[in-house]
């Protein structure tokens, strides 16, 4: 089935308030940093109402719709089961909603992001991030900076999520590493240059 | 040439002050964690007093040791200059100072750690991070943890470097997130027994 995005947000409005509010949150703040960084809006806004679309399964759920589209797994799987509805959606999105392939892995690497990532992944997942239901210490410095400097804001943000994590005594995800190393990288090549 | 420990202090003391009480420190500590956890305290005070023993070189200096050794040096070794000193210093202790190979390893390891560290590997890492000239936030805490419960204390320590340099912006090592991720499920399970 290939739906509009009002057909969309109608399903989105039928989850449960929080859920659904952070949701359509994340759409407009997808599309909000599409027009300040020349992405294609319509994309920004499918790959957001779509980011979660698997969030309310259980963990047994997922693991059926791991089974039914084949999707490979591997130990990160098991360690971070909160990260099953990133696998999983991504494959739901392209199976049952004919998604394009760079919306399909925005929404895949939209909790850990990776090495590499595309102007719509770091879209959707600073989205994910900093749209309006959020709210943390030293959010809003990561919202001004994500209309600022695209990748300052996500490296930010992995690291803020990997400090979370740390403080918690909570695994950290690899490519959630290699993704702020990357980042710090590239930000000290600019530096120099 | 091989040494005995009076030799090898002789020659700590010779070095500036702050890196020779450093090392003095660390070789206490170490002996004192060695004798609390049942580590051959000869061994945990010559991998203390030769853990740092090319820490006074340039990097220059470094990697005509790599050169002379034939150290195998990855992309690591080029963003992580600082830790050049352990890899270089692990050489020198083994072809030098004639030293076994779990001392040499341990100072191979002593700044980053390593997922399966041995007991003597735990001792020096957290010998060098909570010997008495060190002095950070939260750093007393770990030093009780250290004599409490080993493996919790090298998590915390683990987990405090890598927030370190998250906040300060600069690369962390894959090796520590690993060995960090393998304590916290080590803990995980414990707690599930």
């Amino acid at each position: 089935m290939n739906r509009n995005l009002s057909d969309l947000r109608a399903q989105v409005t039928a989850l449960q308030p929080q859920r659904a509010a952070h949701i359509l949150g994340c759409e407009e703040t997808a599309a909000e940093l599409a027009r300040r960084w020349g992405e294609d809006e319509e994309k920004a806004r499918y790959a957001a109402l779509l980011h979660d679309v698997t969030k309310q399964y259980s963990h047994a759920e997922q693991l059926k719709l791991v089974e039914k589209y084949g999707i490979i797994i591997d130990a990160a799987f098991d360690r971070f089961p909160a990260l099953a509805h990133a696998e999983t959606g991504a494959a739901v999105a392209r199976a049952e909603y004919d998604m394009a392939e760079d919306i399909v892995l925005a929404i895949r690497y939209h909790t850990t992001g990776r090495p590499g990532m595309t102007l719509l992944e770091k879209i959707l997942y600073l989205a994910d991030y900093i749209e309006p239901n959020r709210s943390f210490p030293g959010l809003e410095d990561t919202r001004t900076l994500a209309f600022q400097d695209l990748d300052a804001a996500v490296l930010r943000s992995t690291a803020d999520c990997l400090i979370y994590n740390l403080k918690k005594s909570r695994p950290v995800h690899p490519i959630t590493v290699e993704t702020y190393n990357e980042l710090v990288e590239q930000a000290n090549l600019t530096q120099n240059l």
